[in-house]
Order: structure tokens, then C-alpha cells, then sequence
């Protein structure tokens, strides 16, 4: 069985979305800049960046996310779906499976465990990640499922938007990979378990 | 005249201190692992963590922090109040200057502008660092005086607590340095402006 990974770009200030989220800015009025390093807003895309997010698919099986992600990139990601393996879109609204080429869309209503059950089988022996969005990463972690936490870190500061990790667990991690690009940091972590008390 | 910075330890999760802070837990209740890089929590310091710590006195003319930060801080600070230096503490309760060996504490009650002022004639050509907490690094950023802001980024979610960035103002930040050590990343940040439009 593959890791569980949750794999989001974050600002300085631990925000993936600017406010205004919606089908015309899917990262929130004004923050295409947070999806810089992938050349989003236009900015050019380095080499440690292009493979960064190339390897996203490497060893990946299934991808897990929720029905606003789903709904706000069914656009953007176009007429072969992106992602070119199985997807799950956790949501409340019932929906018939979508193909888009080799790129499936399956519709979960029963929650994140049966997404993941799903996301598993489908994936096999390879890796399951959660791109978001902020919520559905936060019902995975504490629900005490992702065994690896990877960020982009963005230099940017966004002020308000959709926040990241927000009362959640407390959960130790460990840094086991950092990438550097002129546009951003990538930070991968391992998650230890819950933090010893140190008194 | 030199840089205004702003030098804090923060949690994957943007905290700068789990909660119930005190004056017997000046991190909050089980918070001292966050400061494990600088050993605070009993953990071993690297030679690198041992380097980065020092250097935050190296070309600093003085420090301003909260009147928070000052009450807990004040006891483990010990007799020669450990910064060897003026520092400036923004408050709403007046109290007499305190001298702890080469350290001052100068307690202002009008205003960040005010403090920051007076420790800039302290620092000479050198850096003013703000060091916290969370609300005065806010009414520093908001009013666009940080030049830098330096996060030593530690690999735990704490779940709750301080959060430093929020509500704040859009910046965008350039990363002029990254520095790892096996316990933490530190990450340097020159503030380069208010975020471009996009679209």
C-alpha cells in the first residue's frame, strides 16, 4: 500500500486560496500569484519547478479532493481531465462518474474514509495524494490519515483567504526533503505522530 | 540606518505559541517543543541552530517585543536580561526603564512608531528586530515598516494558539536565504512590495 499524502502550495501566512473563490479565480480574487511556481499568473517556470510538480505523478495511483476544487478546476484542467489516472471528489452532492480520457472522476457522498477505501484500491501499490481543498486536507488530518505532508511554500503574504491548518491535531513532523526555486520552497514532511509533551 | 526585522519561530500550522501562555509556560502548555531548535524543550542544538541563534545579535542595535513577550520573557531571561542590548517594550502600562547588565528595557506606551523610533537612535546604523509576539509583528507589518522577516519554520502542528500572520496586509516577499538544520528551517524574506495584480 502507497503513502497518503496531502500535497497543497501554502502562502507564508497559511493560505491556499485568496478570498472570492470561484470558477473565473479559482485560487481567489487576486491569487493566481500563489500558483506562481507553476506558471499560473503568467510568471516563467524554472527547472527544479517543472520537475517538482511533474513528480506529483510519478508514483501516484488516485487523487483525492473536494467537490469546490472539482468544481473550480473542471475548467482550467480541460478535455483530458489532467490528472490522466483516477480521481475522487469527496461531496455531499451525488454525481455520475465523469471520464475525461484516461482521467476519471468519481463522485463520493459516504465521506473521506470511503474516498480513501476507493482511492486505494484504485491506486494499488502506488501513492493516494489529497490536494485539497483546505477542508477536505484538514478531515485527513485529523482524522489521523496523511503519513506525508508536502508544501509549497509561496514568499508571499495573502492576508485573508482559505486557511490550511486551522484547529486541527497536534502532530509532529519530520523534514525529509527541502527544494529550493527562485519562486518558491517545497518542504516535504513525515508525520511522526503526535508530539511528546516535553514536561 | 538599518533593517527593520521580523525574527519569530513558527509551526508549520503559523503558530507562534500553543495555547495558555504564562509565566510557567511562556510557549503555552506543551509549547516548548516549538523552540526545540534552540534547545529550550531539552532537545540537542545543532551547530547550525547554534549559529543562526547568534547571529540574531550580530548586526542588531536593538530589539522591541511586546509587554507580553517582556512578562514571560523576564525570568528565563535571568540577571543580565540576555540581549546585552536597548530593547523596547510596546505596551499600554507604563513602568520605570529596567537595566539588566548591558540590557535596557525602555517600556513605551505611545504607540509601535514611537518604539520604533527610539530604537532605531538606540541601533545606531544597526538592525532593529521585532521579536513578538504575535499582535505587535502584526501592527508592524500592517503598517508596511518590516523590511525582512526572518521564520525559523518548525516541523509541528500545534493545533492552537498564537497565530502570527492574520488578518494582515498583502505583501509579496522575495526568500533571500534558506538555511536547514535537522530540527527546523530558517527562511529569510525581504518584503518587496504589496503583490502585483495579476489580471
Amino acid at each position: 500500500m502507497g503513502k497518503l499524502i496531502l500535497e497543497m502550495t501554502m502562502s507564508l501566512d497559511g493560505l491556499t486560496a485568496a478570498p472570492k473563490v470561484s470558477v473565473d479565480h479559482p485560487l481567489g480574487e487576486d491569487g493566481e500569484r500563489l500558483h506562481g511556481w507553476l506558471g499560473i499568473d503568467g510568471s516563467p517556470v524554472s527547472e527544479t519547478d517543472r520537475e517538482i510538480s511533474a513528480e506529483m505523478f510519478t508514483d501516484t495511483g488516485a487523487f483525492i479532493f473536494g467537490r469546490r476544487t472539482f468544481d473550480v478546476g473542471e475548467g482550467p484542467w480541460g478535455d483530458d481531465g489532467t490528472f490522466g489516472m483516477p480521481c475522487f471528489v469527496v461531496t455531499n452532492r451525488p454525481r455520475e462518474q465523469l471520464v475525461k480520457g484516461r482521467t476519471t472522476f468519481t463522485f463520493v457522498t459516504d465521506g473521506i474514509e470511503s474516498a480513501l477505501e476507493q482511492a486505494r484500491a484504485a491506486a494499488g501499490d502506488k501513492d493516494v495524494i489529497v490536494i485539497g481543498g483546505a477542508e477536505v486536507a484538514r478531515q485527513y488530518l485529523a482524522a489521523g490519515l496523511i503519513d506525508e505532508v508536502r508544501i509549497h511554500l509561496m514568499p508571499v503574504l495573502l492576508g485573508a483567504g482559505t486557511r490550511l491548518f486551522d484547529s486541527g491535531p497536534r502532530l509532529q513532523l519530520e523534514r525529509t526533503r527541502l527544494v529550493e526555486s527562485p519562486a518558491v520552497t517545497h518542504l516535504t514532511f513525515r508525520v511522526t505522530g503526535s508530539p511528546q509533551k516535553t514536561r
